[in-house]
């Protein structure tokens, strides 16, 4: 008998469907290669949905009912990027970033946007001396300045008013902190951040604030410490090995894993998981990096992000052996990489790390 | 016949009272170096004015609104830093930085923070590879998340919602765009670049855009380009370089320049000018660091980002033989610094430039 993860697949646009096959090549030959070991063994079935600035061009389509409802029903989310060329006027009226990326994340409650970092050895910081960089960013992906609430008055006008407004609720937050102290909890170092900007925005901030005091009570292994964003980017650059796990909201989290990913060696290999910890709505993984409409088409994207975001994605399905394979062979694949290595195309790192998970 | 200039000094908390200090002996010198030059002798009038943390502890007063007429009554401001112990317990409902700072801030219509960042040589940057850094983020300092807008229903309860409104104006976003695009065109590489994330903040989003695209067409030799705030804080720690002058809104601002200030070599340099352009109400100075009251009382502090910031105040007075004077004695002394001379106290450092300007 075999498990059958059904896992919807959106390559979406650029290099989106580059790193996408790669990441594919890869989850087959983990699980190919666990299989065994994990007692059962376990089939992904793969639905592939063709969504983003292609599919609009071609349909006038972001997101259909029908899509959507298809997608949820799946066990499992991998996309790789969505979004055209920038500025390209056919695209003006489309926004695919809330219209589909955005809009799958709040349909499937994927409150938690869990983005891991670490300086894998063999690759180089843009810091001089990062020191031993391991953390995790657990971003709120459901609430904040992220709601879409808001609105324009006199568009186009001298007397142009537009507002966005950041929603925050005990619910939303309550819950993703404690997915953040689970987390904490089970590092070696068991440290949790909370990183906002509670001096200025105080209505959010002190609803932040108190559920972390309240919900440290139940955690008393867990060391907490508070940091404004704008003084967390400076530990970013000068001291990232302090970090250990950090809960902040969607916006700040948005801009800290990018900082997080720059400083770790690259977007390229930053990996990101949108999860919905009850289960009620497939989890999706994808690589914090864009389409890159300017590379696209040309096989020298980096697959590592995606694959990674593969890892995320058999942890999150209680498939942990399969995981730390594709970690274990990408950080041996990282470790290899010379300045002649990087000329290896997209579909060549896809080989070779997919390669090293069957022998 | 000499002119007067009537400068309000806010030392504030911590170690803003000391670098103030070294501040004013930097700002009395250089005013008596190059009064001759100038054509007429210049003469600061302080008046001292005691607020922050400390004052409120004694009095109960955040800012009172005989301290504020009085304060705008002058023509320019000094600010060190204000801000109690994080955690003490009887600041709790201050919020000195909501009700001392930002409403400075705001009632003094400061529609440009202005922070220049540079690398000044023999200055060590966290950055291996920072190149030639040397731009100024224009922030808009009267508007966006920072207003106060917002509130909390339900506070305490599971059903609590707190919100944050970021209220964006025409007239708001285009006085402080033009005064972007005026900097940009005075320096050599007249390039600017806009910050903001308008693939999810739609509404302010399209209103910066739209701002930028039609002020643009009056600066046709400023060169102008877009990036999301995420992929902007990435540019920073691998191409800092590419930057001259960037216009962002209030909150971005303030993570970006913490985040500019530890590239550079630390907040401890980092300066700050709040700016009327109208001269309706007067300019207020400050350094980019916050009051630490870990190291306050200490006499280890750093004057040098306080400093820097009287040489932006002299800028905007029309002095601008004085202000060159307090960089170029502040660059050599950074240039001569050696571990050694770290170990000078904040008063050593200030002597030393203040020497440097007398000679
Ligand atoms: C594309 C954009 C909407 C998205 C975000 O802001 O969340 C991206 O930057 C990310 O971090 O996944
Ligand atoms: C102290 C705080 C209110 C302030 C701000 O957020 O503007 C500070 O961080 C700054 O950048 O001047």
């Amino acid at each position: 008998m075999s498990r059958v993860i059904r896992l919807a697949v959106i390559p979406g646009d650029g290099i989106g469907v580059e790193v996408v096959a790669e990441a594919l090549k890869v989850l087959d030959a983990a699980v190919a290669a666990t299989a065994d070991s994990a007692g059962e063994s376990v089939v992904f079935e793969k639905t592939e949905f063709k969504l983003g600035a292609a599919r609009f061009l071609e349909t006038g389509d972001v997101l259909t009912d029908e899509d959507l409802a298809s997608i949820a029903s799946h066990d499992a989310i991998l996309l790789g990027a969505v979004g055209g060329v920038p500025g390209d006027p056919r695209l003006k009226n489309a926004n695919i970033e809330r219209g589909l990326l955005l809009k799958l994340r709040f349909s499937l409650d994927h409150y938690v946007n869990l983005r891991p970092t670490t300086i894998y050895p063999g690759v180089t910081s843009p810091l001089a001396n990062p020191g031993e960089v391991d953390f995790v960013v657990v971003r709120e992906g459901t609430e904040g300045p992220y709601t879409g609430n808001g609105g324009a008055l006199r568009v186009g006008t001298p007397n142009e008013v537009a507002t966005e407004v950041s929603v925050n609720t005990a619910f939303g937050v309550e819950r993703v902190v404690r997915y953040a102290f689970d987390l904490a909890q089970t590092r070696p170092r068991k440290k949790l951040t909370l990183v906002h900007k509670t001096n200025v925005l105080v209505f959010s901030g002190q609803l932040w604030q108190r559920t972390v005091n309240a919900v440290a009570a139940e955690y008393p292994d867990v060391a907490v410490d508070y940091l404004h964003v704008d003084a967390a980017t400076i530990f970013f650059v000068t001291n990232p090995a302090k970090f250990d796990v950090i809960v902040t909201d969607n916006l700040f989290g948005d801009i800290l894993t990018d900082l997080a990913g720059a400083i770790s060696g690259g977007i390229g290999l930053a990996a990101s998981g949108n999860i919905n910890p009850t289960g009620t709505f497939p989890s999706m993984f994808e690589p914090v990096h864009g389409s890159a409409p300017d590379i696209a088409g040309q096989q020298i994207a980096d697959p590592t992000a995606a694959i990674l975001s593969v890892a995320l994605l058999l942890d999150q399905q209680g498939l942990p052996e399969a995981a730390t394979a594709i970690r274990d062979a990408v950080t041996a694949d990282l470790a290899g990489r010379t300045p002649a290595s990087t000329s290896r195309s997209t579909s060549e790192v896809g080989d070779a790390i997919a390669a090293s998970l069957h022998s």
